[in-house]
């Protein structure tokens, strides 16, 4: 067949053998509650019916322009992960426990080592989370996308009874603010990261970042954290009243998001270190300390409030991250006061 | 506070202006179920007590290629429509009914108008299938896309009792197939439409498609078609046994999705008129017959197989868009023969 189609750009076969190595990567993702296959026209969950007042929650992110860095080293098997990781935290912080993960994947042409190395982080991702990758769309765009760079989005569905939902509305002034430590700079900052290791200090992504002893590469790839393992255990043992995920905006516009009225944090900057990495962004893009908190996370991936009376409650004992003190609900007008 | 975030590309106050505009257009989609606001790191949707064993059932899409008719033209009101119409399709087959959408729009530099008309419309088509945009995700994204170009994904998910669900399993030899029309390409098959229309034939947005009465614009922006509303009344009348969404693929390789091991489907290639924008492309570009149909719908937007007893219960009076019969199922292995 003189195919037109492949003509104008897009090779319909091309793309269905590139595509073809994928379906087990996905398959491995599954439960007994999902009851599609792969090609479905849409992905089928069956709910558990142990939940008497279900509320699904969901949220839908990108990796941003992380993604640069993997083109730029070749490593196209953690992004996926990170985009996972983000949305079950978006997720776990109104106390949803994730159940199914959607992907989509856009680039001018399907480059088959590519999309598999990006499944493989999703199913990687989606599997440590106990999340069925249910669904993915993987558009060939000719124009849209330079040759070997993509967009990938990712959007997930959890749920959580009523009763436990996280919302914020029950913090008062005195309670006790923990934070969870991220692992580089999970998937926010990263124009201006880039800007200046690549375009300020000239490194290449091979080069090492001075300080940290890791390359360009091992420090802006590093895998965006879930802290669902975490939570799970902690919400067992003390009252969480809120959860903040620390992503673009950092701690200063993130925190808010979850403060009640007549509510504000105050964080003791001296309770933890700055992580080398933010440290030599700061030195070297001459950013100021107060825009350093809002455009990275500044070494916390999650920020945990509970009643200071629950903190002898806490074992942190066998967490792989562990949370630590870091301050205080005071009374305010929901801002985050830096001391 | 001089921005060194915003001297890398982004500028987070400037993204906050153009997103302002938006949060009424979101709420208006929504209903008593979503228990969420503008900006939780989370949507909230609380399911209905009323079912039994509910299925989730969920898809994932992007527009493709139609959105450079969108950048050309200046229109941007529609293409989330598109997206939204053609999500519900994709679970509509499965029998679910939607109940909540979520938005990825990726941008290099997000422009106020252009977002607010891209949410316009994902508003509009979310209303008008009852379902609640609960959550979107604006990523911008410098040096990823051209000035002002944009990708538009979107994922939606439904819900179906487990013993309502459609899938094809039952479809039999002597079964009736039926066809819905579809309004202009839909989704699909743009990458060669554009190449015919503006390289091959060197015509212009506003040129008209000879034959067809209408500009380029308005052919290649008709909106995706929903068929929900069709598909609610009729399957109350009769027994659908499957349905199948035209999309890429054609209806060569999307009815074989749904039909069983031992069953093909013959359509009657005379049942109905190419619609002239069809028969323009396949002229002009000099396309087979096999491949269009595989490219394009063709003017058919949705196959419903029912059992042949069942047709004269078929009332299609009221409805916007009627279905017609095409065909019968027959003996074979999962094959679209066209006579």
């Amino acid at each position: 067949m003189s195919s037109k189609y492949s003509e104008s750009g897009v090779d319909i076969d091309a793309a269905a053998a590139a595509l073809k190595g994928i379906g087990n990567l996905i398959r491995s993702t599954w439960g007994r509650e999902v009851l599609s296959e792969v090609g479905n026209f849409g992905g089928l969950f069956e709910i558990s019916s142990k939940y008497r007042e279900p509320v699904l929650v969901s949220s839908v992110d990108g990796v941003g322009t992380k993604l640069r860095v993997a083109f730029i080293s070749g490593r196209h098997d953690t992004v996926g992960e990170d985009l996972v990781n983000h949305c079950v935290n978006d997720i776990l912080v109104q106390g949803a426990e994730p159940l199914f993960f959607l992907d989509y994947f856009g680039c001018g042409r399907l480059e088959r080592g590519i999309i598999e190395d990006v499944v493989k982080g999703l199913a990687r991702g989606c599997k440590a989370n106990g999340c069925a990758l249910i669904g993915g769309e993987t558009a060939e765009m000719p124009g849209f996308y330079a040759d070997g760079e993509y967009d990938l989005a990712g959007s997930i569905v959890g749920v959580v009874e009523r009763g436990s939902l996280i919302d914020g509305g029950r913090i008062t002034e005195g309670d006790s603010v923990w934070a969870f430590p991220s692992a580089g700079l999970h998937t926010n900052g990263y124009s201006l990261a880039r800007k200046i290791i690549f375009e300020d200090a000239g490194l290449g992504v091979d080069d090492d970042i001075p300080g940290t002893g890791r390359s360009v590469a091992d420090n802006l790839l590093e895998v965006h954290r879930s802290y669902l393992p975490e939570i799970r255990v902690l919400r067992k043992l003390v009252d969480i009243r809120g959860l903040a995920h620390i992503t673009g905006g950092g701690l200063l516009d993130n925190i808010p998001r979850i403060l009640p009225d007549r509510c504000s944090v105050e964080i003791e900057r001296q309770k933890w270190d700055t992580p080398p990495l933010f440290s030599y962004l700061g030195d070297k893009g001459g950013v100021d300390d107060e825009e350093m908190h809002r455009v990275f996370n500044m070494g916390i991936g999650m920020i945990m409030i509970i009643p200071a009376s629950d903190e002898k409650k806490l074992v942190t004992e066998g967490l792989r991250w562990k949370p630590f003190p870091v301050g205080t609900v005071i009374k305010g007008e929901r801002k985050v006061v830096l001391k």
